[in-house]
Parts: C-alpha cells; structure tokens; sequence
C-alpha cells in the first residue's frame, strides 16, 4: 500500500489517497483518536470520482462515530482500465431495459460474476493492508453496494463482523447460495420503488441470508432517495456491532 | 371519561385507569412534565390484563421521551362482553390453522371487520377525552396492532399524525383499499418468520398504503420476537414526528 496523499477536511477528518498495486483507494481517518479505531469498508458502484462526494459524507458519518472508513476503486471503473466484457454485458443490460425486455440471467451473470470475482479478492487484500496501519484496529464491517460484493465478502471474510448492504443492483442466481453461508448481523436497506431494482429479487435475498440477527429497512423513493433517517439507523447499527 | 385509579410507577410515570362508559382504558403520563405533552395511542391484540406488562414497558418508553400513552380495551376481550360472532370466527380460524389449511377471505373478513367497525369509533371517543385532559396536549400517534384497526384509525381520524404499525394479524381485502387512502408518515414492523402472519400479504400492505413517507423494519423471529432495537427505532420515529 502506497500513500499518495493526505489532507485534512474542515472537521478534522483526514483523508488519505492510495495505491494497492494499481487499485486506487481512499481512507477516512477521524480527526482525534486515541488507539486503535473499528474500520468501514465503503461499497459503491464504482467511479471513485463521481462517488466521491456521497463517500465523504458516509465516511464523515463513520468519523464522527469514531471508526475509520476505506474505499477502493471497483474492477473496469474509474481510473482503471475497462474490460471488454463487462462493457459488452452493460451494454446488453442498457439494451434490455430500453427496450423495456426481461433482464435474463445470463446478463446479470456476465455483468456481475466476473465483478465480484475480482472484488473480492482485492478488498481483502485491502484489508490486510488497512489493518497493518497503525491506528486501524478492527472490528471490520462492510457497508453499501455492490450487494453481491458485500455478500460474498461477508461470506468469505472472517474478520468481517457486520454488514449494511444496499439492495441496488442485478444479484446473480449464484450469489443467493453464497447468502445463505452469510451469518454475520445484517441490516439491509432497501429503496421501495428503486427504478433499476427488482423488489422481489431483493426480499428473497434478504430471505436466504443466514444470519440470525438480519433486519430489512425499506423505504420511499428511488435509488439515490434513501433518507436521511435511514442513513442514521445504519450507522446506529454499525455503533452496536462495531464498538 | 371516568378516572377510576392512579398510581406512580417508580420511574415516576403516573399511571392512571379510567372507564369510557363500558370501556376500560389506561393512561400513562410522564413524572414531570411542562405543559401540554403529545400522546401516543397504544393498539395491541386485546386483553389488556394479559398485555399489561408489555404496555407498560412501551408506555415508559413514550414517557421517557416526553409522551402521554394511552391505551382501551377491544371490543370482545378482556373483561368486556365476548361477542358469539367474534367467538365463532375465531374457532374458524383455530381450526383452519390446526388443518393446515388457507385461512378463506371469510373467517378474515367476520374475524377483523366487526373488531375494526366497533374499535375505530371507540379510540376516536377515548381521543376526543384524552385530548380535553389537561396536561395532554397532541399531536397523536397510532402505535401497534391490531394493524387493521391502526390503518383505518390512520385512513379516517385527521388527529392521527404518524403510526407504527405491527403487521401481525390477518387484513381483510377491504382494509388494503383503506389503506391508500392513509397519508401519514408510517413505520410498518414485521416479523420475517411471524408463524401466524402471512409475510406477503404484510408486504402487500405495506406498499399499498399511500403515504409518502413510510419506512418497513422487517427482523428476525416470531411474533413476540422484536428486538429491543427495533423498539428504540420505532421511538425515534415518534420523536421525528410528534416533537
């Protein structure tokens, strides 16, 4: 892990850039700490860049709890180089929804099995590395999308404690089986009318995760609508199991 | 509106038994308080003897945020006269469950509907003489089951401003169409493995309502399994809307 750059914002947070290999990433850090601090992993839907500013107001959120907060850049996103299947999968997906098609499986299965596959395995090296730092002591939780990155890292990856997962995204028939070995608490959120989401593919997931201690917080509006409130429950959630 | 007893919990709350002609109620007020407080209406399965340890544990909750509670006993159980009809449904509805067999629209409809038709009128009497006490001053929130008694107090009672609602309970077809017509900010519990609740049908209802702001806490366990968390949510929820 290579620092690239650190600065510190307006609330003490410090925000540190970095390289793994030619993985991008970023790492929230609060202000004042006195040893070692629990760390969120930050999942989103790839572009660092564009997602940028919701990162920072989660990872302000994490700060203000007093856990640390890390992200990196997803595989054919961002600054890093595009890979022509997945293109040629998203481009088959745009097509479906225009034409107001079924999205089949095997467009959910091209467009997100080789993602996770790759994911996976690179968020855990990140986390070796997060954890080697001084300062960062775990617990670990996940929180955000990609939801079948969250829940193949939730199932693969012990130090994984608890996992806020965001039900946003085409889960592949694979990924169900892998959310039934899940048995950390889960807190899943849900936006009810999310336009790209189907619903029911997202209330069966919920279903088959293992855990004995999962809740489901679904509400109003569309992807990016989450409200403020919920964005609260889950941080309240990762205080009961983090701390 | 009859006060027949007052006693002082330990915590301080005062709590206060009253008749409303043949209905018995109780009423719940917080130790200390200046001016007029808002009142949260305490719905449950009926019987409030049997309840009373439960409704207690919820009233010092509202009380320790600065809420009034208040709660009356349902037609047909308690010490209030059993109605033959209610009596009949029910023993339906024993034998269907006990068969295993679809609980029919019409045990639903002869079990909730004359509950609902007599319930609602009594909450909006015991209303209007909770709100002309001194001391109580509104807004009012709905809080509990029976959820088909909570969605038409919710749908035709404009003094009800926000509502937690325990899906735990059969709902006549007719309450769905009673529930478009609710617009207050919701906060709908479930019990993913609720064993006499019927997990689609509380989906169902839950997108059918019409308000805008309407939250779903769907968590592990049974009927009598809510976690203490989702209680504390459900608080924050009347703090957001009551205050």
């Amino acid at each position: 892990m290579r620092l690239t750059s650190e600065r510190r914002l307006d609330d003490g947070v410090l925000e540190h850039t970095f390289t793994l290999g030619d993985v991008p990433g970023i790492l929230w850090t609060p202000g004042s700490v006195s040893g070692p601090v629990p760390l969120i992993l930050l999942g989103h839907p790839g572009g660092l860049h564009r997602m940028h500013p919701r990162l920072v107001a989660r990872a302000r959120h994490s700060a203000a709890d007093g856990f640390a907060a890390a992200t990196i850049e997803l595989p054919g996103s961002g600054d890093r180089p595009r890979s022509p299947a997945l293109e040629e999968a998203r481009a088959d997906l745009r097509r479906a929804l225009e034409a107001g098609e079924p999205v089949g499986d095997d467009i959910v299965d091209r467009l997100v099995l080789p993602l996770v596959g790759q994911a996976v395995p690179e968020w855990r090296t990140a986390l070796d590395a997060l954890l080697a730092l001084p300062g960062i002591g775990g617990p670990v939780g996940y929180s955000g999308g990609v939801i079948s990155v969250g829940t193949r890292l939730a199932a693969v990856e012990p130090r994984i404690t608890a996992a806020v997962l965001f039900a946003g995204s085409f889960v592949p028939r694979a990924i169900f089986e892998e959310a039934r070995r899940v048995t950390v608490p889960l807190h899943v959120l849900l936006q009810w009318d999310d336009e790209g989401n189907d619903r029911q593919a997202a209330l069966d997931l919920f279903d088959a995760f293992g855990s004995k201690e999962k809740t489901l917080h679904a509400n109003m509006g569309g992807h990016t609508g989450v409200p403020q409130f919920a964005g609260d429950a889950a941080a309240q959630f990762f205080a009961r199991h983090l701390r």
